[in-house]
Order: C-alpha cells, then structure tokens, then sequence
C-alpha cells in the first residue's frame, strides 16, 4: 500500500482529464500533482497511453528529482516541474500540453493579447511567450533549464505566478498551473479557448484593440480578490 | 414544493441544451426563463458545473433583482437579464454564452455582416456589435450597465428587439434572447453557425457583398410574418 | 398503408444520414429521392426536428409539386427539387445543406477551383457557384427560380449534370445530386470536404495553382466511365 | 484457413484505427502490412467502407503487384505501397490518407516547415512535398509512379527515409510510413497535427521562424537514438 495514495489518484485523474478535454493526441502532454507538506510531487511515467493508464502508475519524486515511489520511468518534462515547483511556493498542480491553437501562438512567438473578457475573467496581462532558450543551456539540462526559462520571463516582466497562471514557452508549447492539478488542467483549457479566440479575433480585424483597463480590471475582480462574487 | 416549478424547469433544460449544443466550456454562460404573469424569472445559479446542476438550483427574482426564490447565488449576469426583461416586454428567455466565433467577432468590434440566406433566415440585420461601456459605468454596476449598453444599442440603431434577436456585447460576448428560453438558446446556436460561416466567406472573399435587399426580404419572409410558409 | 413506402423509407434514411454526418443543424437542410417510373419524389417535410422524423412523414409529390400523399407541409424547397427531376432526367436524388464551408464558398460568390486529387476523384470542373438571382424572379416564384438558377448555370456554362454533382447558389448554399438519395448526401459530404480543403490551401498560398489536365483526368477515370478501377 | 492471419489481422486493424482517429472521411484512405520474412504484404480492399470491413477481407500481395491470397481488389494505390516496399528495405507499414490539413498544403506544393518542439519531437526536416508528376508518367502506370515519385524525391533531397516517415504528394496528400502498419498510421496522425499547428502558427504570424538547430536535435535525441529517454 502506497503511502502516497491520495496524490497519486489526484494526478492520475487529473491526466485524464487532460485527455477527455480534447488537450492531447496519444501522449503529448502530462500533469503532476504536489503534496508541499511532505515535499514531493506524482507525475504522470513517460510515454504510457491513456488507456494503459492506471493510478498506481503515477511516478513520485522530491524536488530534486529522486523518484521516492514508482517503478515506471517519469515524464521526460519531470525536471521542469521539479523547477517550478521548487521555485513557487504557492503552486498545487502543473499540466503541459500540445494543444492545438497553444502551441500555434508558441511556435509564432507571440504572446497573446487580452482582447476580451473571457481572457479577463482569468488574468489580466497578455500571455506570455518566453523567449526560445540559448543554445548552450539547450544542450545542457534541457528540462531543468525550461523550468528556468518560464520564472526567468516572470522576473524579467515582472509577472506574479499567481496571477498570471499560464506561459507559453516558445517553439514549444503551454504550461499551467493552479492551486492543485485539476486547476492546472483547467487552466489549460482556458487557454487553449483564448488562444482560439485571439487568433480568430486578429483574422478579422487585424487592428482589434487591446481591452480597455476598466473591463480588465472589473472581470478580473468579480472572480477574484477581496470583492469577488462570481460563483458560490 | 416550489410555486415556480415549471418556470424553473424550462430554464433548467435550456441551460442544459446550451452545453450539450457546445456553446459553453465549463460554465461560461447562462440562461434565463420568464413568467410574465407573475413578473419573475429563473436563471442558473452561479459558477455551478452542468454536471451537477438540478431544476431545484435554479433562481427566482424578481426585475429589481431581489430573489424571490432560490438558496444559491445567481449568476453573475442577472442584472443584465432583469434590465432586459424590464425593458423589453415581449422576450420570454435570455441566453449567454462565450461561444468561440460569436465572441472572436465581439472581441474584433465588428457587426456581422448579412452575407447569405442563413442569416436572412433569421433577421433582416447586421448583427450588431455594441460599443465597449464607458469607463465610469464599467466602475459602477456593471451587469446593470450591460442591459442598458445593449438597449441603448438598439434605440439608437432603431431596431427592433422582436426582430433582431441577438446582439454582440463589444470585447464580451454574445446575449440572445426569443420567445422562450429554448429559443434564446436556438438563436444562441444560429449566431455561432453565422459567425463562423462570415468569418470564412470574409477569408474567401474580403470583398464579398451584403446579401442584395430582395434576398434579405424573400428569406426572412419564407419564415416570419404574415405570408410565411416555412414550418408546419 | 403506403404505395411509396420504399420511396419513403429510402428518402428518410437519407435525410438521417445527413444529419449523422454533421452537415445539418436544426432543420438546415433536406434531401429527396425520385421514382421514375411513377414520376412522382419524397421529401422531408418542412421544419420538422430531425429527433421526430418517421419514415411515414415524408411527403410525395409530382414534378408539377402536386401532393400524391403526406398530411405535413414538404420542404420550403420543394419546387427546386421539383424542377430539377423535371429537367434531369439523370438524377435520382437530391441533397441541400446549410453545411459551414459550402455556405461560405457561396456567400463569397465564388467557384471552389479544383486544387487537388481529392477534387478530381470526383469531379473535373471547378464545382460553379450560379449568380445571385435576379431581383423580379426572387420576388416570383423564388423555389421555382432557384431550381431555374441551377439549370441555367449549367446550360450557359455547357456543364453536364452527370459529371458535375454539386453546384453552389450564390449568397445561399450548396445543392448536390446523385443516381440517388444516399448518392446525393454522399456528394453533399464531399463537397463540404473539398471546400474546407480548398479554403485552406489558398490560405497556405493564395497562388496555389490549378490542377494540371492530366492529373485531373487521371483521378477522374480511376473511379468514372470505361476504364474505372477504384472499387469492387 | 489463411497462411496470412496475423498480417491480415494487424493490417485491418490499422485501418480501423485510421478511420478512428478521424483521419479518413468514407474510403479516403488505406494502410498495409508487410511481413519482410515472405516478402508479402497485405492491404485494404478498395472501395470498402470501414463498417463493413472485415480482417479477411484484406488482399495479400507480393512487391510485382501479384496476389497472393484475396478474393477483393486490393486499393487502387496498391503499387504505390509495393514500390516503396520494394525500395526501402526498411519500412514495416504504410499508410495512406484524405486528411484535411495535410491535404491542403499538398495542394499548396508547400513543405510543411519545421516551426516547433512537436514537429521536432518525430522529425528533424521539413516535411518534404514531392513535385507534381509529369504529364507521361500520370498517362502511363500511375501508381506505380507515384512510388518512384516519392522515392525520386527522397533521393533528390538526400532524406532518409528512416528519419523522415511522411511526405506529402503534391496535389494528391500524405503518405506514411514506419516500422509497422500501427506506427504509419501513427506517423499519419502526428502529420495532420503538424499541419493544422503550421497552417495556424502562419496565419498568426507569417514571419515565424524556422525552428533552431540546437532544438531540432535537442527534441528529436530525446526521444529517437542511443542517448532517448521519452518513454518506458
């Protein structure tokens, strides 16, 4: 009996959650769940097909990347999760997909402008598209250092993790994350629907404005902060 | 056992339509049923998952907004609703959601062009786009001021609620309303197929005409009015 | 019990099949089927939810779009169908759709040019989008004329019937044949496919040029005439 | 009792699991099997729609286009398989598919550009689109050109086919291939993702840049050659 039961349910759920919303074709994508009072996370093991999937396969490792239970080898991104979990205190859960319209606006190297309230009701910047890595860090612990390259273009723009809790890492894709995974994959789907809606908004008007600060600021506080009432 | 049972049950399945049509991710969007008799309507409450909604959670209020039944909080939109219903007698139902085309042409600032008979099918208009709210009313009672930014789009483009049954809000997204609230849902969904279908004929041809004025009578003629002849 | 209850049932099939292949919503279409020897074809009724439809409620009717048996009211579009069994003799069914792609090649008043093999296993022409009705015809007999519109576009541009299934009437939708019901909803698919491949090629490279001769026969005669050998 | 069961059997498999996975519309499509020890390979009958098919039904055939054991025509793009069975001694499975975004940059006579992680994740060139083929070899065995059309260009272009499975055949669309029938349907399936990700990333931005080296061999290494560690 694995004492690490709980977490490794959460992140088995939440990975397939992942799949059933339409986030990832085979296994181009996965998501960890951490547990910060023992300070280890679960990650989903490398290349295993949803189907085949079980809970007890989940992979769970400290933040330096010792596996601590599992038999299965884990996620070849486990390095960058390990990063930022170490790195962000306040984060519960990390998911990482090719979803479709995401990885476009990575590949393009464009962060995605906050051109309505859907993107409002969720953060209020731009989302961010961190640069492509050097070539000497490519070459080097590449995973680790993806994990560098997302809080490096956090500190550099001065973006709050819990504010803004999604990037785009370019050429590569979008990683998320939340209070714990199943808000990660949430935050997944939100921006795959917003980067859908950015490109189609800049289809048909090339100048669409960015939103006004006014509606940022009102949409953002009805679902969060100190005067929300969204939700019950 | 509540008074409003049918009322609340007619919004309830509306709602659940709205989803099972793929007009909503998660629970971005609403719909609300009124009893024009009693000067009441139902909307869903909340930020509560479709998954776990019942008839039982639907909200009675009244159009000054006080909650005649119901423990849950409504949704975040009602007050735009009650202006709505306040405002504009003959509407039995109202629908919002955050539909990907629908919004993409909100976010743009564009009226949707006519451009073929699908949209004369259902209204002789462009389907407007209302200007984003000035910043003071943004600040105030915001979904108050949403009713009101789309009534005073229609006064002041002179149209007629009963004949243009949908409306983009500017950088939000689309209201529509009908009869009843299954048919604010089926304008909801007529909307989306017309958003998509002139956002791709625009790619097509960014040159392509307004449907010519015979057409736009013909069309809506066949299905509205004293002469129509479509339907049973 | 019916003398067309085969006419029927195989006309009913079709319209469910349509639906099934996603190239409708709601009531956005309808599909007939023709017995020549009776000179009599079935049609959907009009508006009627494809959830409801029986085999029975299809409505049989001359050429001259006299009722020969049904209770409901037949497609608004009958009296298209109606002329073309009239001036074909060839066809054995007919398919409309309101179907996104076809819609917006019609809305863009544009011929869908033939780009591709896909195109050319089934056709050797650019698949004609016939112009905008005249403003006198719309206001006459406007079904009547669209059958006329139809006819028209293929005599001015020597089209055979035969080879070419499908056309598109500008600023409305497209319209497909076949030896029979299930042949016409089959045209009306491909159709839909060849659109949504043709719009994206020319969005990858608007110079994308056309098919080149030999190739167009070459595919064409795989699967049509003497020297077919696609298939069993 | 066939001597082909297994082949037969991981042959039709496949082509269920094209037509799964959504990459096929009707008979758009077909995959075979080799067995290199008998110097045979299986493959889908032409013409047959997916609900029908049966494992017996596939066609066995030699490299010279013989039939072994089947009573159906084989697909009419048999020789093309056979020629690339013939030539590149390495190959396990072919697949052949209609899909929609492939397709569309075949009839561009566009490669598809290396732009991202998950183009690089399989691949590390563009994905080559072999020139359309002369007007006396599409007269002439057209199939069996379409083979040396595709091998003509892998040679021209110094690709290895071990390490670039795909191509798109300019104006027609994609084949694939790999170490068995289940993996080129694979690699069909990774192609169409890549190419709907590449059409997007240049909408959004026209300008993109081609992926860099580092990350090219970076994101291929982990999961292909001596020193891979994606997967179990």
């Amino acid at each position: 009996m694995s004492d690490f039961s709980d977490l490794k349910q959460a992140c088995y759920e939440a990975n397939m959650e992942l799949n059933a919303l339409g986030l990832v074709v085979y296994t181009f994508g996965n998501v960890s769940a951490v547990d910060r009072a023992r300070g280890v996370f679960a990650i989903k093991p490398s290349g295993v097909p949803y189907a085949d999937l079980r809970p007890a396969d989940m992979v769970v490792l400290d933040y330096e990347n010792n596996i601590i239970e599992g038999v299965l080898k884990p996620s070849s991104d486990t390095k960058t999760h390990a990063w930022l979990y170490k790195t962000w205190p306040g984060i519960g859960g990390i998911a990482h997909t090719h979803a479709t319209y995401s990885v476009a606006w990575a590949q393009a190297q464009r962060d995605i402008p906050i051109l309505g309230t859907t993107h409002a009701d969720h953060l209020t910047e731009d989302i961010p598209c961190a640069a492509p890595m050097q070539d000497h860090l490519i070459a080097g612990d590449y995973e680790h250092h993806t994990g560098i390259q997302i809080t490096d273009c956090f500190r550099e723009r001065r973006l709050d993790y819990a504010e803004v809790p999604m990037v785009l890492v370019g050429n590569h894709g979008p990683f998320s994350w939340g209070k714990d995974a199943a808000q990660a994959v949430y935050h997944s789907k939100v921006l795959e629907e917003i980067a859908q809606m950015a490109f189609l908004t800049l289809q048909i008007n090339p100048e669409a404005p960015r939103l006004k600060e006014a509606l940022i600021r009102k949409h953002y506080e009805r679902k969060h902060g100190p005067g929300a009432y969204y939700g019950q």
